[in-house]
């Protein structure tokens, strides 16, 4: 495949106007968007006048004024239409620990003769850390960790919750969510589900597929900027139930009453804790609105394409070099990254940060290139393999300042 | 009192040169500085640069090559020179709410056999809030809430934690943080200090008072920004003793090492959670940043005279219209606000703002007036009463208009 012939795929795609909303800088190939989105150029726009506006002119005022209040329901809402849920459904707070922290101390109480929280070994490993201290806040919980082929028969009469991550952040593998759910179910025990790296790029349908509770992030796909709030989903049915451990003044049924007593907001507005970081807040809001006019499952069938081009490319153009692609061939078993075992990742990763394309490089040995369909194109791809096929000819990863390692890798 | 003698106090007032520091809209007299600091002038010319170019253009290379990563002790840090702490104990992290759960669950877990968490009745709500969540998290634990005077000889053989807010949010009164430290660990139990009322104006010496737990706000006098991240601050000699309930990878001894178990980080460090909001993070490190070469202890001197100053105008030109100040008259006693009683105390300070002087209501019937010394003058404090008495005199605070409230009053 040439060039030529990938830059025709741009010009006939559907979607590469999306492109024109995000700040590209010139020559770089960015394939860590599920690591951190691009700057949509609203976003710029945006932060000046909550800064100098919202803030310098109107400052407090703003929570009225300018909906400040009212953003971790109304920036929720916008999420629920990319993840398949209805409006109060979702809602902005806190990050994706914090947010787990909360569902599976309030989830786990409403089956207090359930002990287990089963969990996937290698899942995002902040996902178990905040795992194994929340079982340590509910009497006799304890948390499971079963390899990812025994999950599924690892769901038994003990489990209390399934926490699971949706695609996983390392190999992109996906879960059946409808069919996981439905068997957890049945088996009398409620799923929480990360949905980190699928909120933005992979079609999700929560109500569809019987989601009663779910949390995702922020920076990723969803374009929020660095450390971008992140949400929480609850399921109608179960919000009435659920009575947060961690819980704070803005969860309170009448935050500026300044009562002693804590009364439960109604529906999924008890979730939020303190008082929201606006200006990462507003940052996020400018980041979804970017999907406006997007369809989720065109931008899936987009990301289908491209992580198939990439495939066949380093098939075509890197056979040879010892890469090995971890990740699902079949679309709808896998997420919208692709990712490749090497024993040289870290090297390689770096040597391709030099030449433009940035990718992730994931402990201990793979390197992962991250598909955005909202921005990325064919000739992206292209130019991506091409310089990847470059490195490893060449071997110009062996340079030794390709192993310096920073804090984060 | 004439205008023109206040107006040489400013001119005498060796911290004037900071106000340049802000951006103070024209004519305004903003008394909310404990609710929502200005803007640093250096904070939009910041914010830019870390949208546009470490986000926009550095991207995910930024975590490590603008110090990203580092943020949270960085700042920290910062804030320990404000607070009388060593640059090792103070951490910036999720909001007050979230850093009060993860110190009462980790505290309170030192001393099993001790069951009750003590705190004021009143104290600000989300105190209370999420105090009546943590101790859900262990085993035996209760809270119990005394009205202040009887705090102290509340606390006995059971109490594991004292909780108490420093300067209190409505009425300015202030705790002795050394005695009563000392009285409680006398009496077996810790003390966490909550001070988002005085971190940024009132004196403050941790380390000296023997404090061992604190939280504060980021967005009221350390300018940080609407819902800027908070911070903690644990004692050295506690910090490795220990274990985070709420805890997350940014908290892990190796965050990318990425591994299933949780091992927590060394030192403060282990209080953190998931992935804190960038934006946001950098507005509160500009805010810190405007107090430079300012010294506490002139602040506060400042302070004192600016409340003194309040005080007597609204004795001199507002009597016989019914504002009982509740704020303590000594110095040593009370914060950096001045709250009165009256009752129509919403609708005076609804009048107030539309006259151009931003104060607080505070439910039921208490309107609070913050004074930042870092940025506020003599002449402010008198223009303020002075549209204060104006308000009471003409009784502009009747129209109807002043009595609609919004969702944040």
């Amino acid at each position: 495949m040439t060039v030529e012939e990938v830059c025709a795929l741009d010009a006939a795609d559907p979607l590469r106007a999306f492109r024109e909303r995000f700040f590209i800088p010139e020559g770089l190939i960015y394939l860590d968007g599920n690591s951190l989105g691009v700057l949509p150029r609203a976003t710029a726009e945006r932060q000046r006048k909550v800064v100098e506006l919202e803030w310098g002119v109107s400052l407090i005022r703003s929570w009225n004024d300018h909906g400040w209040i009212d953003a971790p329901q109304r920036i929720g809402a916008k999420i629920a239409r990319l993840i398949g849920a209805r409006p109060h459904e979702v809602i902005v707070a806190d990050s994706v620990t914090v947010n787990l922290f909360k569902l599976i101390t309030a989830a786990a109480r409403l089956a207090p003769d359930r002990h287990a929280l089963l969990s996937e070994a290698g899942n995002f490993h902040t996902d178990l850390h905040v795992a194994s201290g929340a079982v340590e806040a509910v009497p006799g919980m304890r948390l499971e960790v079963k390899p990812r082929h025994q999950v599924e028969e690892g769901i038994g009469p003990d489990t209390n919750l399934l926490l699971l991550t949706h695609v996983h952040y390392k190999t992109g593998e996906r879960f059946e969510m409808g069919r996981i759910t439905a068997l957890a179910k049945a088996a009398g025990a409620r799923t929480i589900w990360d949905l980190s790296h699928s909120a933005g790029a992979v079609p999700l349908r929560l109500n569809e597929d019987g989601a009663e509770l779910a949390v995702g992030c922020g920076y990723k796909y969803l374009n929020g900027g660095p450390g971008a709030p992140a949400f929480l989903y609850v399921a109608e049915h179960l919000q009435e139930q659920l009575a947060p451990m961690l819980r704070g003044w803005m969860g309170h049924a009448a935050p500026f009453d300044f009562t002693d007593d804590y009364l439960p907001a109604p529906g999924i507005a008890r979730f939020l804790a303190g008082t929201p970081p606006m200006l990462s807040m507003s940052a996020l809001e400018s980041g979804i609105d970017a999907f406006e006019g997007a369809e989720m499952d065109a931008l899936w069938e987009k990301s289908a394409r491209l992580f198939d081009l990439f495939a066949r490319l380093v098939e075509q153009r890197c056979g040879g070099h010892g890469l090995e692609c971890v990740s699902p061939p079949e679309a709808e078993r896998r997420g919208s990254h692709i990712s490749y075992r090497h024993e040289h990742a870290f090297e390689i990763c770096q040597a391709l940060i030099a030449a433009g394309v940035i990718g992730d490089f994931r402990s201990p040995d793979v390197v992962r290139f991250g598909i955005t369909p909202l921005y990325l194109g064919y000739e992206d791809i292209w130019q991506a393999v091409d310089r990847l096929a470059q490195t490893l000819e060449s071997g110009s990863w062996r340079d030794p300042r390709f192993s310096v390692r920073g804090k984060v890798t």
